[in-house]
């Protein structure tokens, strides 16, 4: 199954617990699209959020965010991981 | 140990065997820095590359990755995980 990066921004000041709630809404709702988020970091500070998630596509991933509440048209396929 | 990810660009077009070379680069010479460099994704499509590691501080892992041949100046310190 394909693997994306995500990157969000202007996330800054979220807390964990916003972050966690974030990501389940996500988990919620992403057997809809074949979607498994399966992990997030969060940099308050400057608000960047990264998470990586396997999936049939990159609209797949993107459509799980976008109805979770946190789109983001920052969708990466990384075929590649050391 | 604080974590970090740090973000590429311009890998356009880097095969496996270069990133993996690259991250080999940054392993040897890790250990200088108190740095552990975990894992690295690639997009090589739009070039861009995100490792996770962990390290004292930011400036370590930039100086890692600057004696390594592939500096970055996109360093973000992830605090939060789920």
């Amino acid at each position: 199954m394909p693997q994306f990066m995500d990157v969000h921004t202007g996330m800054v000041g979220v807390t964990p617990e916003q972050l966690l709630e974030a990501h389940r809404a996500d988990l919620a709702i992403q057997d809809d699209e074949g979607v498994v988020y399966e992990r997030a970091w969060l940099d308050p500070e400057s608000g960047k959020v990264f998470c990586l998630a396997t999936g049939p596509s990159k609209e797949a991933v993107m459509r799980i965010h976008e109805r979770a509440g946190h789109p983001t048209p920052e969708v990466y396929e990384v075929t590649v991981e050391v």
